[in-house]
């Protein structure tokens, strides 16, 4: 068998056999297929699909690429929750706190942003002095004292993974359903979480652009994650318009600062629903009890609480989350107007790019990233605007003509509201 | 535009644009595009297809992505033939000095072997002392003076057929009819004959498997070629059995040497019909004058002496022609005798796997071929023969049991004789 073979036979559409997978896999891993030869197998795969069985036997080859950390000792049920990608999705910033007040562990290994904005340990490191980058005994040491950390992978969880998605990334192989859940499912059970809660994003600002397409990925992964005898679970939600009120790393930490002290928008309805789900799952409560708790634990100041803890327990200024002058938005600000009466559209995907523009993003993993610029809205889409009301502020360094015309190119109006839907659907069962 | 959105496109199946077309064959020819781009562009091609005016589009972007070289002052018609590659194919070698000897110009670039057995010019490179590296004045200077030169081409004529072509070795993606078609084209358009004639072979020792695909891709060349304003004219003939009576370097020459003086075999039949459609082309003459006139050639001794002229005109020692001490096969011999009696089935495929294994062939350009190990015929598929009789022998240097395997795994007999077809059609009009 040589590599040429296995792509020769995904591109006549047949099904791998273990076999050529392992083989496959491992000659990702090694280093002895090529680039070329991973983006064909890539392609192939894109278009001509995989059964059910044979996208499984290839997220457990890629698994097996890298080591399998065993879980630690750790009291109780440790929960994860993983999102495909969206814009100003700060969900993990509620809901590792909230989870963490409530006695669910949230031994959290996040990724940084590559794409339109930052990723959850950009927004964290916000934070002055706060560090992702602790040990594996830090880092487990810090989940049995006060019941969270959210770090960097440490190392090379999963390198078929690696290699193959820095390929997908340049060859237009990303948006293949297959290829999205062998690449989530092997980093996901990698990690020891015992209840692991996907959020498989659907809309204009997320590769999958259906809500069909969304649960068809999110059921695959499920039944995965279940083959592989994990409880897994995932929900579809929408990424449409920006989750929350705002784009970009300090200004999203406020808005989810904002959230933990009570504030209501789309990023806590998504994060609370999320949160319930996952303490329901861990508790073995109902659906109502799960909610209500969630809700007391932000009235309380609790889930708040457990944040501050968190920032200082990896070396941060928590007194930021108390005074934001602590975590400065860029000095400069330019102010986006309705030009319209009706309806308010705004595309998170237009954001992001916007976000991007101003130095808000990276475009490769050792590119730098601005915390300071971004977009702050002040209506939300599905709101009724006047003309020339005040829609958003750009916060920025040096002027971009780009970023302004995609900021202000994001906001329409409508003359009917549109339906909203936030949560689409949740697969608890494969 | 960028790479990765020209690839998104053929991925989604949809047809490219011209501007499309040449900014992604500038980006392979500059070198901005990636291997991993190439692969997954071509795997893209493989799978999704490409409409004829595509494909055509892609082949004029390759051609202007090098030198067209202007048609040098030569008297007269100047022919080129051109084959999709097979096994024991030496038509070139009897080809050009027959239509050289009646007048018909014949200035072949020709290449390496890449696959199973030597190419025109390592088997021409058995001649001591011949070379094909003439400069392009050497060149034009040898056709002015004996109607006739072959040699490699200097520079790079088509870089960005160059780059795909070595990406589509290593990934499976040689198959695709319009990649076919359009790196044969972008090279053959480039050159400056009056009159190509495609050789496009089916069957089991060939890229196309079928008749009715190799029609496809032969059709598909020739409109190409009139769409370029070029005369292209295709014959679609058959590869299953090797052409002649011997596979490897040394004992290709001998055989096409042996034509030359008056043998028929398989051969003798496909060279003098493709030297007569292209005569008669040249020419404008009846089917049966072409014919005839190949036929006086060869009967005169013409077509032999030219063939001398040629070897010698390129430095090389033409006494091997008449002296085949001067072409010497490899020191070992093993014979290959008839397992059963009946009518002999003789595989191609398997006896160019052979003559690689035996190190008749090479993987890599760079790779050294050895010209003198090789297998020569005794009996020719279709033939009845009687068990025990001698069907070949393998010259051989050092003992291989994966070439003796495989060149005795290539022969068979069947109780019926099959009917074997040399042409299977001559495609002449768009």
């Amino acid at each position: 068998m040589n590599v040429c073979d296995v792509i020769e036979a995904k591109k006549r559409r047949e099904e791998l056999s273990e076999a050529q997978t392992e083989f496959f896999v491992r000659a990702v891993a090694e280093g002895s297929a090529s680039d070329a030869q991973i983006a064909a197998f890539c392609m192939a795969v894109c278009m001509g699909g995989m059964t059910d069985e044979e996208c499984a036997r290839l997220t457990f080859a890629m698994q097996r690429s890298g080591k399998v950390a065993p879980r630690p000792a750790i009291a109780g049920v440790c929960a994860d929750k993983h999102s495909t990608g969206g814009v100003s999705d700060s969900t993990t910033l509620v809901l590792v706190p909230v989870l963490a007040s409530l006695g669910v562990c949230c031994a959290k290994y996040s990724g940084r942003g590559l794409g339109h904005t930052g990723g959850t340990l950009d927004k964290l490191e916000s934070f002055p002095g706060l560090r992702v980058d602790l040990t594996p005994a830090q880092f487990e040491a810090q989940v049995r004292r006060i019941g969270a950390a959210v770090a960097g992978q440490t190392g090379e969880v999963v390198p078929a993974d690696k290699r193959m998605y820095a390929v997908r990334d340049v060859t237009a192989t990303i948006d293949s359903i297959p290829l999205i859940a062998s690449s989530v499912m092997s980093k996901k059970l990698a990690s020891f979480a015992d209840v692991i809660l996907l959020d498989v994003k659907c809309g204009e600002g997320a590769f999958m652009r259906t809500p069909e397409e969304a649960e068809k990925l999110a059921r695959l992964m499920v039944r995965i994650g279940r083959r592989a005898g994990r409880r897994v679970l995932a929900a579809v939600t929408a990424m449409d318009s920006p989750l929350g009120d705002a784009v970009g790393c300090n200004a999203e930490v406020r808005d989810a600062v904002e959230v933990l002290r009570g504030k209501e928008n789309g990023l806590s309805a998504l994060s609370l629903f999320l949160a319930s789900v996952l303490l329901r799952q861990a508790k073995g409560i109902s659906a109502a009890e799960a909610e209500e708790a969630v809700r007391a634990c932000i009235a309380s100041g609790a889930a708040f609480g457990k944040f501050k803890e968190i920032v200082a327990a990896q070396g941060g200024d928590a007194r930021a989350a108390d005074d934001f002058s602590l975590l400065p938005l860029a000095p400069r600000v330019r102010e986006v107007r309705s030009g319209a009466a009706g309806y308010l559209t705004v595309s998170a995907l237009a954001l992001g790019r916007a976000c991007a523009a101003l130095g808000g993003g990276r475009k490769r993993p050792e590119d730098g990233i601005d915390h300071a610029v971004g977009i702050v809205l002040h209506r939300r889409a599905g709101e009724f605007v006047h003309k020339g009301e005040l829609l958003a502020q750009i916060y920025y360094r040096e002027k971009s003509e780009e970023a302004f015309a995609l900021a202000e190119g994001a906001f329409g109006t409508r003359a009917q509201p549109r339906e909203g839907r936030l949560v689409y659907s949740l697969i608890e069962e494969a």
